[in-house]
């Protein structure tokens, strides 16, 4: 008898080096603050070398989602490639530590372990550079029809598309999902990764997305409009529901008939904004998979991205599912 | 022109493996509560399986001390050994981004980079199982002879007795510190590290070290004896200056004639203790090669203790020096 999951996500399988730097730092290595920049082997060397002390703790966008929704108490899965190296045990360890199940195979004898170089500046705002590595060497043979064919929501994370085995890995699962008559989700991960795959990204959403995460930007830049609402028009009718993140103004949430606005956690400490997007979706998903109606699944986005900009790293500390149940309370 | 430091640490080159975990787990796998336990590959792959999401970082106990040492403001080098490894370019990573040297040849085509599996439970002690690797690998012929003879302090590291090649290391850089006119420096580490090499230790201290670095059941555990005051009077005559950390007691020095009692910092939000004696270090230190009367000294270490008990990890977090120099003002 198949495991049934409330998700499955397919994702960069990717170990974060986290280090505090200057505002100069970013400028002086002509780096686009705030974010994504993919980098190769020497570069991100280059850059390493020049970095601080740093922390390393697993990342990778969906794969953070995954981690935080285990980690509320969801049944949940990931797929992603490490390769066969101590990074790629960390990354291995720390998924399953949370109990999601990942058992994608490793790659043997290519790329390391990817890894993103992620500078926060004291303004908590974190700039990128992911070194991919093994992590786009996944192919539509990594793709687990059971799982994905047993989960609620398989959840695809644009960053993904930088590789076309990659891409085509994307393309099956959401066939598959669709298939067993399941629902398919999708983050546009940054606006320069949007930029890169506009045709793509609007194929896949026309035909195989339900759910739709992007921030402001992500969203302008996939209909290159640079008015949120404009974009949010454009986006009505393509996908079942729009999950838009907007920073410290909070999230909107857009469906043919309904919208939500959702407000924002009022957070003082503002820490390291790495990884907000990537709980709002945990958050999100773990309402929608439990049957909460949207304006919860909101809500629940945003405490979950809350608590993850109150400390450096994108993987939750401390225990989400009970401050989901204490926040319940005050919120209903 | 060789360079001038103020102080080379010679220890373990470890990284640390860090996680929160409950009393529980400690019980389970009948680990040391707030203790180091070495532990072999198989035992720590066994460990590692059943912790949570951890982080990783930097670490190993003299190590701690020089990058905290570094960023306070004071010139360093370290002497250790990693493999050559991904573990081992973050470790070397680590210590150069302060500004320490480090300059030990990697150990090739045997144990990977030493790792300590730290457990942080609620009540913020940190119990330690470390597999040393490539760690105790390093021989008398790593020690640097112009690195130890041009600094001001040679600070050796009580658990690298645990492996013979390094005891000799040991003993060869505190012959050519004294041999350039310079003081040597000890960290007994741990009572049950104190209790397996009591004899040897016995013999450094009375031939080799001028300043000791130690715990209460440290130095108790050295003499055999149940008071902290007996085993203060038997110290006396045999080293120069013994440092005498307390935890929330505070730290006691002592020497021949004179005796100082530092309150610890008032600190209400103690997170993890992980390192707060190797930053005790890094403070008394960094004020005795200032040339700070021996009062300033212990000030500085309850100063720099009291900063790494506040978040997860025993390296520093923020700028150190300018915590110092603000305390400063405040303490005179």
């Amino acid at each position: 008898m198949p495991q049934s999951l409330d998700l499955v996500g397919i994702g960069n399988a990717i170990v974060d080096v986290l280090s505090q730097t200057s505002d100069d730092f970013i400028t002086k290595n002509k780096l686009n603050k705030g974010a994504m920049t993919l980098i190769e082997a020497e570069q991100a060397k280059d850059i390493y070398d020049q970095m601080g002390q740093a922390v390393e703790m697993s990342g990778g966008s969906v794969a953070n989602t995954i981690a935080a929704f285990a980690s509320m108490g969801g049944r949940c899965g990931f797929i992603g490639k490490v390769a066969n190296d101590q990074l790629g045990d960390v990354f291995s360890h720390d998924i399953q530590a949370v109990g999601a199940v990942y058992k994608t195979p490793r790659l043997s004898g290519g790329l390391p372990t990817a890894r993103s170089l992620i500078m926060v500046t004291p303004d908590a705002e974190r700039t990128m550079c992911t070194f991919l590595g093994a992590s786009v060497w996944i192919t539509p043979g990594d793709v687990d029809r059971e799982m994905v064919q047993n989960a609620k929501v398989t959840y695809l994370e644009g960053y993904l598309f930088d590789r076309p085995k990659a891409k085509q890995a994307f393309f099956k699962a959401a066939e598959l999902a669709h298939e067993a008559g399941k629902k398919v989700a999708l983050s546009l991960s940054d606006p320069f990764c949007v930029d890169r795959h506009r045709d793509e990204f609007m194929e896949l959403i026309k035909g195989h997305v339900d759910i739709l995460f992007a921030n402001e930007e992500e969203l302008m830049s996939l209909f290159k409009l640079e008015t949120l609402e404009f974009a949010v028009k454009q986006l009505q009718g393509h996908c079942e529901i729009a999950a838009i993140t907007r920073g410290s103004k909070g999230a909107l949430i857009v469906t043919q008939d309904e919208r939500y606005e959702i407000p924002a956690q009022n957070i003082s400490n503002v820490k390291d904004t790495t990884g907000a997007g990537d709980l709002y979706a945990a958050g999100f998903l773990f309402g929608y998979t439990q049957g909460e109606p949207l304006e919860v699944c909101g809500r629940y986005g945003c405490i979950a991205a809350g608590e993850v900009i109150q400390h450096l790293g994108a993987r939750v500390q401390g225990d989400l599912g009970a401050l989901l149940e204490k926040k319940k309370v005050v919120y209903g």
